[in-house]
């Protein structure tokens, strides 16, 4: 009788337990009061990445691209042995060359010996969800970076910790500001996930912060987008806006952004970026002569500006583009994270190398 | 008046010309009438991968993934400047971890200076598609590799050319038969196209024919599913089940599965591959000790097995997983494109190795 009444008193204490974790799981904290990284400038609605009614005249494309979440972060500190988020995007759904993560879903990294490492991925389910990102975490204090959707709106973002568990603002872990204004190779696609992102991925590799200006099909120089990008504040900017641009558009374009630029910020460094290889260019001679004529373009527009007197001014390279195997894109056009990878082997100490000429570098 | 009636002239001519241009466009040959590649057996619908009804007993989950046409692909051999598809697969969508062109998109290789050489995607819009995957090509015959959805059913494929252009079968490109057994991440989650997934990166690679049995979520040795594989006409059998079985099942199954294969197929070598890093297990502890314990049952499967006196069966190594860095997921679990391009410098130097030594390679 006696091992009976143990064996019950047992029972009902694991399902009160049981019941009590559920209860207590989860409790949420707006990410507005954590610490927004990679914005580029104010804006009313805190995950869009600029105040378009505050730059009239810019394409329809870029100003709903503006929307797009991309490259924006949270920084908070926990000591929750779990991570959860509830987030809203916009009603459109990943394009066939993205994963939904990557396109409307969240990334979560963590501080581990000094190095952020990738900790777990907020799965999009419809245009609301609740999730999990990471549980079963060992005690004590963790610093969290937690990007935000490449390519959608994000509404809503809510970090959710177990219940007695603190979050906190987290100092903006990157330093200075370089602003990154390309494609939608710049604005992530197709990364596999948010973080990988390749200025998600150089400010992480250099402590440096690289903000996300990439406009998916529309990083095409007009004058009303470089109007609002030398507004910007920033110690540097780098331009990878050739994808987009007809070989005509970059001639016609070129001088008038660089020149922008330099007007507003005298002293900033200014990188421009060849576009990147289209494996399909391969077998498609519209295609591959196309890219050819858009670089031959930008080098001569690039030479001409540096003749006619711009300083600090870099045509960047490329050597062996995203690797002799040819596997580096998910579609021809855009790199997946093998070809980025290749990508930023080459292009990141050029980059590094040119800024710690202005002292643009994490202490 | 002789000018506008030669400008009208030339303006009906080329009327007629881009009419006549776009109706003899494309001409479309059924997939069935070209060469099949990657079969592991006969079925009654082409694009399946095992005739489910010829093993009753199997989980129901396996049965359906056996509907996907994982490692297919279509060789071919044409004149065309222009290669296009229609395709119909399943009403399910891709899952958040992957691109819609893996789940549910082809991918198209072409024969370059002696190698496949990646040339365009099939990008999936709804369940029926017709897409053109490459234009503009220089003239003459190409060999082609159309790889078929990963995850979905692919229920009807055309393969269009330009009219007037031939196409014709190409034999299979590939020798010899290794089946490779294995979960999601053999499957080819999430490869951020169909052909590269992992067998077909080694098929392109090595010569040689990897067939696909990757079942996604369902790779746990059960004896119906065991008893199914040793029916399959093979020369070498790679087993990477590990990550879909629990330390209990491995213990429990792993002798039955080997021991039914070298009871049916006395000299063929048979690989054991560890479970791949789970880089979410490096934060979330019980995901961790769960895959250390997953690899740890195998070895001593494996050695026990050996140590009973059974031949030819080898057990793989990691030894640097999926690279240092911990980007090589997309989710923690499945590697992208660059975890599978780390995986595979480890991997196949040891399985071209072993299998030279049974004499299984391309001329």
């Amino acid at each position: 009788m006696k091992f009976y009444l143990v064996k019950w008193a047992l029972a009902v204490l694991f399902a009160a337990t049981a019941a009590l974790s559920n209860a207590q799981s989860t409790v949420y904290t707006s990410a507005t009061e954590l610490t927004l990284v990679g914005k580029i400038m104010p804006t009313p609605q805190v995950y869009h990445r600029v105040d378009t009614a505050a730059y009239p005249g810019m394409p329809k494309a870029v100003n709903r691209l503006l929307t797009n979440s991309a490259g924006l972060a949270i920084a908070f500190k926990t000591n929750s042995t779990s991570i959860s988020a509830k987030w809203c995007t916009g009603p459109r759904t990943a394009l066939s060359n993205m994963t939904a993560i990557a396109y409307e879903g969240l990334d979560l990294y963590i501080k581990k010996d000094g190095r952020w490492q990738f900790a777990g991925v907020g799965r999009p389910d419809g245009d609301c969800t609740e999730y999990t990102l990471v549980r079963n975490m060992a005690e004590g204090e963790k610093e969290c970076l937690l990007y935000l959707p490449l390519y959608d709106e994000a509404t809503n973002l809510e970090i959710g910790v177990a219940e007695g568990a603190s979050i906190q603002p987290l100092p903006d872990p990157f330093e200075k500001r370089i602003l990154m204004y390309g494609s939608s190779i710049l604005q992530g696609a197709s990364a596999s996930r948010p973080g990988m992102a390749y200025p998600a991925r150089l400010s992480r590799d250099t402590g440096l912060n690289f903000l996300n200006l990439g406009l998916s099909g529309s990083a095409k120089m007009e004058k009303a987008v470089a109007d609002m990008i030398t507004t910007v504040e920033a110690d540097a900017f780098v331009l990878d806006c050739v994808p987009n641009s007809s070989p005509e558009e970059i001639r016609e374009r070129t001088a008038y952004l660089v020149n922008t630029i330099r007007q507003h910020h005298p002293k900033a460094p200014i990188l421009v970026i060849p576009s990147t290889v289209r494996e399909n260019g391969a077998f498609d001679q519209v295609i591959g002569n196309r890219v050819k004529a858009q670089n031959k373009q930008i080098e001569e527009e690039v030479n001409k500006l540096l003749r006619s007197g711009v300083k600090d001014l870099y045509l960047l390279s490329y050597k062996k583009q995203l690797g002799d195997d040819h596997e580096g894109t998910v579609d021809g056009s855009h790199p997946n994270d093998l070809g980025f990878d290749r990508m930023l082997l080459q292009l990141k100490p050029q980059i590094v190398s040119i800024l710690k000429k202005y002292k643009i570098k994490a202490d």
